[in-house]
């Protein structure tokens, strides 16, 4: 997963404050920083199994970069959205994330040890309370969810809805993860890892940027340009990840060992060679610079977007410089 | 999971006629057998990873006794719920159900081979299959909720939505789950054993029965009573099938070896003695006679519960009989 790690503490951003909300645990968290709201969120009951509650103290209390609710959170107060729900929408996208890293690392996936700087959940606790925990986060995240649709006009809402399924589901977030664990078995095409990226990165990218303009009203040109950023970005950044792979495996030698590649895991730079996916990824940029200039005219309030891609650029620039300078000592 | 096999067939049951659909699918399937709509109403897109698109279709070909979802489809009919709704609310909850037997399944849960006679879905497709096929039932099954929500009164759903992630979450199944796996940990008292029934058992009795009513409009000392009757007949279920596994294992010499005890798994009759366990029957049955006597005065088209009824009532007269043989045989 590519998306930018934060630039900021995730204590910057608090919740926005909202009227009395549906939920009494979010009435509460109205203005604590997001890393606290994300903690509180999900309420344990007294009589809960010490093994299930043991194992999900320790998800809430290493939160990521959380830079998907910041996001929502600003997409949201852009589209005058309101408050309330926009809190209960950013919480939830971030559990749905979160719950997808859980069920990414399980021995029978990735066989991940580490997550945010501690052991992963199944590695603490086994991979019983993983998958309980992982499924807890999504049972809350849709009661989140239909809180933050039920504050919306009532119009807005199969839409919401639709979309929601449509990108978790077996038409992104599922089938990008079983493409990718099935990755030995498929041809290793620009295709097929572009495939991978936008069912694994590019959906939850979207649902961050597309589901608080839904709420929030926005015109169906604007949810577009919206989708093409998120395309753009998010296959964007997961380029930069594959180039850096590549690129810092390049030994004195000249020849790579990509990690990606020693564990025949999917990498555009490895399937299409490094120039190639460097051009990709201008072009992608180029692509959502050109769709970000005719949403700011329409909607100058998502100014907060020329930083991502002001970040994306910056990545871009370093891996182009490691590219060229590869290049060069080759040929000397 | 103790809740009874289906006596007819499942064709004999058909989805409610209703007006349109919101969703497509289900617009299609409002006259088919309950087996075909739970086959049909998760469409799988043509692009999806052949592994998932295997697992799920799968699953979706081996549909279980469909008692729920006829259930869910009664208890519609006798609140006058919104058919196309009660559609959705039924595949929904059997969707859900089949969901957790997948996880139930898994070899860092319950290590099974075969279900619904045919082998476990990690065991044809391995556990990476299986726990994305698992999530894509989840995924459509809340977009069913919803569509279910969207077309009953506002001012119902807010108490619906809670109920779902009440009895699904870290209150409900997802409890009952980690204490029945972690059950060799905890004191096996009968209080142990019920908490674990009432979770893992109750919980989707409780979600077919209330949502419909809750759904229809059912006032709060009806769903007080649907509530009870879920509870008793729930655990009483649950206690039959204990009985049995118990009473079973009893060899010639009147030692017993039952497979619970042998797996160290919750077992009433084991933790409190086979009197007990048919003395806690009973006396379940007498509460849920109680209730159901009394909700039948209110609502006269729930007469359809007395069929369950005398199901438990045939289940308890056989256990109590071998638990009698046993005892005699014991004092001769």
């Amino acid at each position: 997963m590519a998306f930018p790690h934060a630039t900021n503490s995730i204590d910057n951003h608090r919740m926005a404050r909202s009227r009395v909300s549906a939920d009494p645990v979010l009435n509460e968290l109205n203005t604590m920083p997001l890393a606290d709201v994300f903690r509180d969120s999900l309420p344990l009951p007294a009589h809960l199994d010490p093994n299930l509650e043991a194992a999900l103290r320790h998800v809430l209390r290493n939160p990521g970069s959380m830079v998907r609710p910041r996001m929502v959170l600003d997409v949201s107060t852009a589209y005058g959205m309101d408050a309330g729900a926009a809190n209960s929408l950013a919480i939830a996208l971030e559990y749905f994330h979160t719950a997808s890293l859980i069920f990414d690392d399980l021995p029978c996936m990735d066989n991940a040890l580490q997550r945010r700087g501690a052991p992963c959940v199944h590695v603490a606790f086994g991979e019983t309370s993983a998958i309980l925990a992982a499924l807890a986060l999504i049972n809350r995240a849709y009661a989140l969810v239909w809180q933050a649709l039920s504050r919306c006009p009532v119009d807005r809402q199969p839409q919401v809805m639709a979309y929601l399924e449509h990108r978790l589901g077996v038409d992104g977030l599922l089938n990008g993860q079983s493409l990718d664990l099935h990755y030995s078995t498929l041809p290793h095409s620009r295709e097929t890892t572009e495939r991978i990226a936008q069912g694994k990165t590019v959906s939850l990218i979207r649902l961050t940027l597309i589901l608080p303009a839904m709420l929030g009203g926005a015109p169906a040109r604007e949810i577009q340009l919206l989708e093409r950023i998120a395309f753009c970005w998010g296959l964007g950044y997961q380029i930069v990840d594959d180039l850096k792979d590549v690129l810092q495996s390049v030994d004195e030698t000249g020849k790579t060992a990509a990690r990606d590649v020693l564990l025949d895991r999917p990498n555009i730079a490895a399937a299409i060679g490094v120039p190639g996916a460097v051009e990709r990824l201008c072009r992608l940029m180029r692509l959502g610079d050109l769709a970000l200039g005719r949403l700011l005219v329409k909607r100058p309030t998502l100014y907060f977007l020329g930083k991502l891609r002001s970040d994306l650029q910056g990545e871009l620039s370093r891996v182009t410089e490691d590219a060229c300078e590869l290049s060069m000592r080759a040929r000397s």
